[in-house]
């Protein structure tokens, strides 16, 4: 429903046609519209900036054209993630001006946000099988207007490569860790800095991995207090719940 | 929020102290409060006759005690289900006009439904120790105001009594399954009626049941198309969707 | 077996060729016999307009074509579910008559019921890729001669949706609600509704959705006690259960 | 190691050539080559009849042809199952007598054993999809020299032609049914009849059959005490033990 | 229903007060009954000899006499499974003669057949802690007039104790293996004799044997064509089906 | 980096040619050394405020009150969770300051954090017995200088009273949402505000909930982008979360 | 068998009363018997010095003392794991030097190895909580006679210990490390050094540790190639396993 | 530790107080600087002639080459397993002297270590399926320079192969053994030798083998302590720690 089945009810209240007890009844018997009013309106204005996605695997070229058209009319930004080539050259036949990320293997139609802070994302990876899922999230926040540092393939065999960048672990504000198989990087990572740490699994591994649940478990079961966990290969989740808490917002 | 704040808003609004525009931002600017009302109040009127529930496995006396005050603060019936007799001993204190139906581990507080219509509900079992979990849904069924029978212990092992009462079987209107370890029960009689079956899995059994989830899988896979399934040992929500639509409502 | 077989034995004991004891041991000898005579007549009677259902995933045209073939023997309308257009080529050739319904991806072999009552069954979905399965559900709805309406889209990220068709929603009789991921639609419908609600989980998902098990366990333990659950992307079941209730049958 | 050696040994004992502690020790310290020698022989003589078996899905063409030539040098007949026909026409060049038996996906080289008692082996499926691996017990047992009937497509949907061959049912020796899903018609046959049930649940089905894993649960949870289980679409090794117990052997 | 009722309907019939159609039509109008009459008799001289059961676990005193009193109207042999000795203590006040085996936690109530065959089941155990498991199954078979031998303790740790039967376990015609942990002793004994093996899973073990999941798994998976398996710690279905097998009945 | 730096360092020092200044320097920007150097030095600052946990459950009385002496030589504030009023007894014996918070059944040894800041985090609960679960979460936020609010019971059925608190909800800078059974509140909230939801699954309900199972996969598979989840239970890990990025901080 | 049985079938053939093919046919005949000789000679030889072991949980204290009562006449050193005082009191009475490890939860009865070497095998543990199944593993190894250092609560939280004492680490000849949780410290280790980790999962945890099922995945899926895992809260095992491979002698 | 220290330390040293070689000492005996110190030494003296390996599967070519690349920056000696012909064609563009091992799966890039010891690897299979894992672990475990014996196909069904070769089991210093399906080989030599074994289950079998879970929990659930296991199709894994506790290394 819209505005101005209300706008009229008000204006038949102010010039008499219509009794407060009768208006009453009307706004009682049109229960969940004004409820929609103010979902739809609310949302409109303190949604501002934050992408919408799409999960583009398993589905076909029309159906997610088909959403993004739709979601383009509402949304500003829309991420289009585990997306392909081919899928790209068909959004893009749509929107001309939209952008393959290809290792994050993402499409953006519309808008980044401006930098608001110098205030960073630390997007880390145990492998380098792990770093689609990694650069999925961190061009989200990248387009949610953050500064992202990416430190890539520092799980136990490179871990070196971690020690190396020391001062970019402590100098973050946000960290993200994606990892698959054993699913420890975030544990070791939680245990030396004081920062939010969000753990992203991937189905990175082959046997017992079960395609990401030994990864998913070892995080859930971190014994570092700092540390929360999202989907396995969710790297979009991750990269927005970083964007959000990153600027202070939160 | 009471109907209060919005009458004083149409109020002004009729004495001209508030413009058409304001009234509207103030409608926006208060987001949700009426939806609290729509739902508050629509809610109340429909739900007439439909009994509350607390699940008291779990949880200490004083909890359960406390609970059953609130929820008969706006309920006219609340069943209590898998209570000891002690927590009923503890319940009669406070409503001493609770009824305890012990075959049904059931604390019944309130009224009971008058039988609406001549149509049956059946309640099955295959074996005696899912009759607690029948009978849950049974009471659950009959204080929501419909006929009830009874047919316990026709499982595989005993499915000659099934035949010889077959036409309680045919004449039903709604069937309730409950069966553990195989779940084989309800794929049975959904294969022999033609009316809609509600499969309730238990956790009886041992080994590779798995506290209930075979007699689930079961159920959920039934080659049947008139068979629903409800959580394992879920008689009251058994019960109270066969109440439902048992008497034409649905 | 069939009656001719029973008609002569009568007949013998009526003109004293065959005695009583005798009778009654031919009867006890041919001990199923007469049970089929029974199951087959009266399933013949009662099941007069519901439609058998053929699964297509996994198995090759040839087999489908053949069962087919079969149930179209003794059942006025068949549904064919996943089915590919292929299939509907292969089908078509053999009943011309054969209607694909292609969002649903079923195809439709004889006759739709006449829709005899007002009850309208509401189909709703979280999402958009929900969708098939939502529509083998009402399409299997509508064939057994109810009204159906759709409500698609209206998870968590466009719940606005559902409060806009707000009394679509409290005009329903009976609702379906397809929902992978999470699954929570049917738990927030039915906390809202007091109408029967059958959730069918979807596939719809990825990582820790486990192909649908995530959804189907939310269904399950779902806390609003209206609320029934069939198996992961069974349209047809919940579709065919809503049919039988929907028309105060059940 | 052969018989010569130990022959060998013993000669030289007689002559005096060798001590009987020396003997002893040789025995001592040639530990387990007469198991070898016994094991194998005893196998030989033992075995007389019974297939070998090679599942070829997901091997290779090479890897199977090369498994059958090995097995051909000591086992008078194999079976291959889960055989496509391409796997045959590879297998018929080096084995020009091989049978292909299309409905078992099975693949036989070698001798059938003479039929050698009037026992008979009921072969059972609940649906059409269940029948290759019903086929590949049937054609099992008989290549074991049994004699086989089938009954098929008589689960919950279709159980009046399972009455209608109430006299087949009866007289069976030995029953095998093959079930998906609900893997309900095992526990519904074992509790009609006073026969061994060797239940094989198949990967029919979709959703939470879990790939044959609900229909597995079902079996092993039967509440008929004369049904036990093999694993999920091993028609091979309930034809196998059904042939083995058939004939009064076991 | 009982005969009677078919008797009045044959004799009225015979004296023609019954025409042959209306006699049609009152067989068919009692659907079922005629079931039920089959059913209860055949099963009355089919299953003579063979015991019933009750599994005691979770079920109280009152329950498990209750269900003896009733199975004892129809049954001359009652089993109670996993029976403590004071549940024995309130059977043995019904049934005096009732006698308590206490290695097996087992209660038989009634008769046990005579030895009707020199053939021989043998129950063999992995470890000390499978023995009540398998003398659950030993007892079974022996009431059902078998002849059994143990041989216990012969898991991968004490594998030469079974060497040195090596006689026993060739001469056995039927053998059933009860093992939990890693569950490899039924594999090694089907490789080892040419007869029908039933392997019963034990929930004995810790960690990740997951209650006898992992044994009953590996059993399922054995490369022994001639092994099938039951329920985790279901002696008695063992026992009950070597029983059957091994007197050349099956 | 090898030992050759380290000793040329060294030298420079001795011979004057680097300052001391400058060789501290130098030893923080070089690799590894200066991470032990930075995580104690770092740790030591940064982690000013922050309680550690003990998780009582499992322990015994002398077990947690070692590891509370342990850790309290080198924390300001330690919480005890899952503790019994026997354990506070226990351990206000070594610490009579210690606190027990009843409902949180925690035990709070050391200091409170003054609050630093009017953000607000919100602790939601489902139903009633999520309540000790999110007093936890509560509590440890607010030990951590915090300003908390609680929103109570506020799941399906008792969702107006979440509607009825909306200014609440959305004044709020982080929500936890403590849920169990369905786990639907967090995807709920989520879609209804722009902030940051800490989702803990707990334990709360019976059969498929499988001890929180399915409440966490259903927040792991959540539609709403900005939603984390911590483990089953895990009320002190979502408080400190969300105590950390409340204030700006991250 | 013995070997009397052998030296008189020798003695026959020497003095010529067994021919050569009778003593080849007794062999043979007696198929295995020379397996056990073999098997139980060459075991005791080879086995010295090696303990048996007692898993306690789930016995009675009468099972507990049979079993160690036999396993003494052929062993010299056994180990009594998970048990209490109590059963130790018990143990004691048939052994009175038998020997209580009271944080192991163990009871030796028998000898232990002198020290054999230098070699050290270092047994770490993440917590406090998994020092039980740490010190069983430890025990074990010293009553093996190696060489054992422990270095406990090392995990994530206490990680700076694990550095304090790195050189420990270094100098250790094979690594034990027993966690419970994310299970992550084998692989934090196994980076760390190049000497063979036995990863101990324990099922210290809660929620979604599962009993341990996470840390057991996590070592499973460790991308450090010397890490090798055994079950649950299986120390005995690893202790053994360390203490084979400590010595040189693997 | 904290900078002071490190400043004294650095003044002492440019007062002369301290000398270089005692200033060396003293941060070597520091907590945390000598670690990263100790670390990057530790591992370039120590790792010499331990391979590193890449997991091909689910790896584009361009992924594969381009790690290659990385690893042989810094490794003499990089293994590729699971790796086709087609990514073998394009190692070799790159690194001419790579070499393929078409059982393996693997391929090899740099160079071998001289054989160091004559102790011996047995690597061992139940199936002809199980020999491209058991052939990645023993050329790993040649590359490492050790001595490797294969005995492959021994399972159940082979088991004589097994006895006949029983002088090649006993004089292994270290055993793998591969199998899938039951997993029950690595118990039955466990039981039989002293020495170590490494399980290696592999994703052979098929239903309730669950991609080699099955052989999974069978093996960690083995009864012969001397038995360790190791990730799914893991022969890498198998082989590098055999090579590591081969040669009295460990």
């Amino acid at each position: 429903m819209d505005r101005n089945k209300i706008q009229e009810l008000l204006e038949r209240v102010r010039s008499g046609k219509t009794g407060i007890d009768e208006a009453m009844l009307a706004l009682r018997t049109l229960p969940y519209e004004d409820i929609g009013f103010a979902v739809t309106d609310s949302h409109r204005s303190l949604r501002t900036g934050y992408p919408e996605a799409v999960y583009c695997k398993g589905k076909t070229i029309d159906q997610i054209t088909g959403i993004v058209e739709k979601l383009s009319q509402n949304h500003r930004t829309i991420i289009a993630t585990k997306a392909t080539e081919e899928i790209y050259e068909a959004v893009k036949k749509m929107h001309p001006a939209a952008a393959y990320h290809m290792k994050a293997r993402l499409i953006l139609i519309g808008e980044t946000q401006a930098v608001g802070s110098a205030n960073t994302i630390l997007v880390i990876t145990a492998g380098t099988s792990d770093i689609p899922v990694a650069e999925e999230a961190a061009v989200t926040a990248e387009v949610m207007g953050n500064r992202v540092e990416r430190l890539f393939d520092v799980g136990v065999a490179g871990i070196h490569r971690l020690f190396d960048r020391v001062e970019t672990l402590f100098a973050a504000n946000v960290i993200i860790v994606a990892a698959g198989m054993d699913g420890a990087l975030p544990s070791i990572i939680g245990g030396l800095v004081d920062k939010p740490v969000i753990a992203v699994p991937t189905s990175v591994g082959y046997g017992a991995s079960f395609e990401g649940l030994s990864a998913l478990l070892a995080m859930l079961n971190t014994c570092s207090p700092g540390v929360v966990a999202v989907n396995i290969d969710n790297g979009f989740g991750a990269g927005f719940f970083a964007g959000m808490i990153n600027q202070g917002g939160a």
